[in-house]
């Protein structure tokens, strides 16, 4: 299962701006892409040391810059970059915890984002997350990533094959295509959990098993984790159209706020799936009630038609010596006449209940 | 069923604003309608191109034009229209995309709506929804509906016989007009649940079955569904109405008032519904434990009375050699009176204890 | 029951300011009251025509006027009196649609308020509604009803006996009488619930029976319905108040403050009640099945015993040629002696086991 | 128990302001005390007829006065204090209407406060509340209590003796004390309510008896019934501190605010209250379904080991003549061998399956 | 357990300002540390008296000065200190009051705080809390604990070893790392929570006893008191960094911000924790009564099978004459026969309705 809190005691007692990596280890190496562009340039390459990306700060260049950081577990690469960027330590400190709330900060050179992008575990089916990093400068972004993940190769692929708008903008463009991928990716998880709230609600009007408790706790645990990274995005992309940020630009703001209106969309559902599975569960514990009516229903039949009929044989297999009837020729016939009387009468007793 | 969510993957990895249709095909060709109407005049045709309705875009026209598209999923038709028109290419990827939110967006020299259509599924008796998008110039709307629908017919007869005051008014007016035919239709819908709602209740009052849980589920379904559309549109009103869209005059703001008092009516309706369907589940769940609770009052009276019987007619039924009474000539009324007195008794106790 | 939303389907598919009567017609004839008055003059009559009512609109009259208009399914007469007194025509088309939440709309020369008369249907018990509107102008008042009340002869016998303040006041004042009379008749209401909730306690603290699901259910739902009407009245009184009607003088205002204290007192009290409801109905839950745990109880107890007894008697009632003991002497009264030792201790075992 | 709304009845269709007593009567005679004092001097005496006090409404009177009156049913006495201090009379009307919600109305030179005194009534332990009003001014304050009760005592011989700082300051510092002192008593209250939650969470885990039931929904009650005159009070001493009333000094503020954050203490630790009182009946249940679990398991159980012996004992007290084994000599000490592998075979199955 | 509210009562009834210890006393003797320092100097001192802290006042001094008090029990040493720093009476009934809700106070010569300090009881595992009260002024913090703590150890270690920036920055940053060492110290309860809950979903994904009901109680319960605490924590922490403190400078602002987001964060978490430990009830509550059904299931169905046989055993016991069958050869075998055949089609029956 998805842990609900990652470990932090580790960090427990040590000064604030201590550089520590918080969470687990996902990859190897840190790898650093750096891809350079504008309308009609594109330069790609991968760098040996951080200190390769140090010239991108420089405010006065004209191309955009992309600097890729997959895997953050090297805390002095992330030191030696926070140095060469100028960046508060809090923020560096920020980056290597990978478990955080999604949130925005912004400087006046540069703005500092957290994200979660989300995916479905393959080996327990559990909506899991992986922190990403966005360090949006006026010609440049840093994007720090877990690990390599396919969700940013498709921008680059875009970038180089010169599809669409972005190569025409700037680097708060290129932002609001990271935000975007990483918000299309939850519209793949929420049709999986649409998907699977629908085939719960096929197998509870058909025929309810007991095996649906733990589906319908699992649906709500995953709906709890992605919550929990849904609504503060919300804020942060909220945040950043409304124009806190220096380093966006107004032409991309409308971009922003299709984002907006897409991460509000994802709440909204996300709330009437809570409220459909609310309701599944509901609808279950009342069948299960209804379904031990009907089986205690079919017990007090049983017994109300066999108790007394048992109780009349038993009497007449008293062995007393004086026992009117025993002796007599009709006696066996009527008392099954009287025993089958009283079982007709019983029938029809719950037949005309209803039971 | 309806869907709660629809698939948007076709769409994922593509850059923003990419002209892709989600949804449904409802139709088979688009067709283009224009009516064009001042006070004294009315002029209405079927487009063959799209590029027919570009001269509508010219503000110092003195007409109205109303511009209506049945059918979206043509997107090059789209994509030719937007040009023409100087829309936001993220304006014609919102109305491509059924699967939508509804929302406003105000620009300069338009104002784009989109909305739900709501109506009873024949089929299987779901509330189902149809996208409308509408927009709104300074002498123009364009609407684009999924199928073409019954419930624009009604305006555009209203406007051919000049009835009531939308001849005399501007576009913003006509758009009211369009705003109010859809709201009208969803006290349709509100009228059906109210009529469902209060059959369960009847139902519950005179003899519950368990038929009634997957009624009320899906009663909680639609009105989840219906929630999702009323909601946002309340916003959607309230924000035409204070004016954000240019295209609005201050004499039809007192119209959007009075529809946004019903979207708040139906707000509140529906959360009414919503307490009275909760309040119905609980009181059927007692319903059940009450039944549950005579059945096993039952079954334990029988158990009570005739377990002691019986086990006294087993006790004179065993083979001992040497029983006494067994020999004695009253032996088997006595017992009988015995057992008939601790019946008696046992019907005694439960009448005092009120079984 | 009292429906929960009414017919509008004849109005589907009109133009807007339609006057079309919704609801249920409730009078035969329509009947206008004239009341004119100041500090020393007092003059009432019934008006055959509507067109007597409207030189009261002007101005400049030195006296008070209240039309009371009972009866209002006859939408030519109201259409008139519209024209007359220059209401918009949405607002006649709210006055004709009885099915409306209560709310405040403020135009220059008027105000218009709609508001909620509730009393116990005497039929069923049930909270039913009936609306008032009142068009407000700077000398005058106009009210509508659905039928002759006795809550507004209180007020017009006051204005006759000149007893209060009212006679040397304004019209804002009498809109503030007429408001106080209905409030002060929800307070009725509330007292009748609150007994209500009362006896139902008691019921459940001495002995509670089924029969109090459905005067539980019924609770909750004329709950559902006096929230319907007093929620939004408060927004209309406090809007009142705080001054958006220009109809309303400064002195007036503390009064109209007085009316939305009461109104806030009965929102808190109904939501008082709301939460004692709903724990009634988890402790009526909780008893059920306490009662339930008991009954199973004493069956357990009962099969417990007899069982193991009923099967050492079937024992002794076997045919078999060769058993020991049957031939014994002291067979009988000891294997009744264990018999008894076996009851005796369990009946030990469950007493010490606290059944 | 308490009830949950006064009549008023006798008050409907009275004009406003009119002065009638709703609520019990809890005193005989209407009391008067009169106490003035300034840093040096201190008078006290015992006010024979109303018209004692109006010399106090002097502002330039050096001495600050508390006239205190207990008893508020002699509507005619408060009529007379009204017209005296030059009390607004719909304050006068409040003022006798003991079913009030704390608030506070600001005049220009008196600022009016109600206010709930809660204590446990000694007779069934419920929250019972008295209303104390208040009018401040300058130098004087009038408190109005439904009975002559311990609390104000206190602060009276805080004056007399010289304690604190209350000799030193003014009017408004004299009514931060009794809205202390009544504050202060809401914890003691707020002590019992933790009391009793804490005794019922020992039985819950201890041995949880049916008895618990009522006792939950009592502390319930009494919880809303609290919560009904904290909530209010919050706002009433938010808005005095906030500087609404021309009364209250710079100084005395800081006094008040301490008071604010006592009331929002006692909100949360209630709304911590209320989700643990929740939990508790959730816990509670669960126990219950969970006892009734093990009672069921015994029945079955002991049906599912002694009806197939039964059966076999039943077989073999047939009487049939041909009935092979019967008349070997093993035969019974076979079938008891058999009926106990039977026995303990049944107790091995439930043991693994760990009934 | 924890108590949910101290005791008051002894502070009843005296005048505002009295300085009473309310709580536990947790030590023996006060004891007071003075630690002094700028980038370059340290000086560290246990004080024997309180007056040797004065000095420590004067806003002139060049260095930052920590007074850190144990035990806050002898309220005449706080009472002398409060007096020599100026504090205002309130300040000082507060800091002896240790039942406090969180809370930001800001006077012009320095700002209260008072917090939670959390942690794991060592008896019962129950959170358990102890207030800290914060003084900062302009150079000098003074800091109260109810006990020594580790906690505010680890930030002196720090100061004296000069580690981070804590040397070479103002009394605000102090009050920041302090304020830190707490938050921090949070995180250790939400892990240790956080396990307690996955334990829990994995012994009720396995076999859930009815042990889980008291661990879920005491889960709820310590969430509960968390709440409490960590609610008005991020209001005074948001507070203080929004600038009411004229004591906090701007290059502060954004370490303050820092802690605001990891309280925000372990809201967040929290509210995660309370839905997943109520959807962990639900699931349990269902899953006992799903048990329950199939233990009705298997008596219903030994009943079923072995009551109709047991009665035809029963009838053939019976002791008539003239019984046809009994003196037949097969007769025996016969009613052997259809007694299986009986049982057999029982089973049959269940089998096909998957019981």
């Amino acid at each position: 299962m998805t842990k609900l809190i990652k470990k932090r005691s580790k960090k427990a007692g040590l000064p604030p701006g201590s550089l520590v990596h918080i969470g687990e280890k996902k990859t190897d190496k840190t790898k650093i892409t750096i891809i350079e562009y504008d309308e009609v340039h594109f330069h790609e390459r991968e760098a040996k040391t951080i200190e390769e990306c140090f010239p991108f700060r420089d405010k006065n260049r004209p191309t955009v810059a992309w600097i890729n950081i997959d895997g953050i577990h090297q805390s002095e690469i992330l030191g030696k970059l926070g140095e060469g960027f100028g960046l508060h330590p809090l923020i560096v400190e920020d980056i290597l915890n990978t478990d955080q709330r999604p949130k925005i900060e912004d400087f006046e050179t540069y703005s500092y984002l957290v994200l979660k992008m989300l995916y479905f575990n393959a080996k327990d089916g559990e909506v899991a997350s992986e922190q990403v990093s966005l360090i949006l400068g006026y010609n440049f972004i840093i994007s720090f990533q877990e690990r390599e993940a396919d969700i940013f190769h498709v921008i680059s692929d875009r970038i180089r094959t010169n599809k669409g708008r972005v190569r025409k903008m700037g680097a708060d463009y290129l932002a609001y295509c990271l935000l975007d991928a990483i918000v299309d990716n939850y519209f793949i998880i929420m049709e999986t959990l649409g998907e699977k709230i629908e085939s719960l609600e096929n197998e509870l009007v058909k025929e309810p098993s007991p095996e649906i408790l733990p589906a319908i706790y699992n649906l709500k645990r995953n709906m709890i984790l992605l919550r929990r990274s849904v609504w503060p995005l919300r804020e942060v992309i909220g945040g950043l159209g409304r124009g806190g940020s220096l380093q966006i630009q107004e032409s991309v703001k409308i971009y922003l706020k299709d984002i907006h209106d897409h991460t509000i969309y994802i709440i909204d559902t996300l709330e009437s799936f809570r409220e459909m599975v609310a309701g599944m569960l509901e609808i279950y514990l009342s069948s299960i009630s209804n379904r031990m009516n009907a089986v205690i229903k079919v017990l007090t039949m049983i017994a109300t038609i066999f108790m007394p009929l048992t109780f009349i044989a038993g009497i007449y297999g008293m062995n007393f010596k004086y026992m009117p009837g025993l002796e007599w020729r009709w006696g066996y016939p009527m008392v099954l006449l009287i025993m089958a009387g009283i079982g007709i009468a019983m029938v029809y007793y719950f037949r005309k209940k209803r039971w």
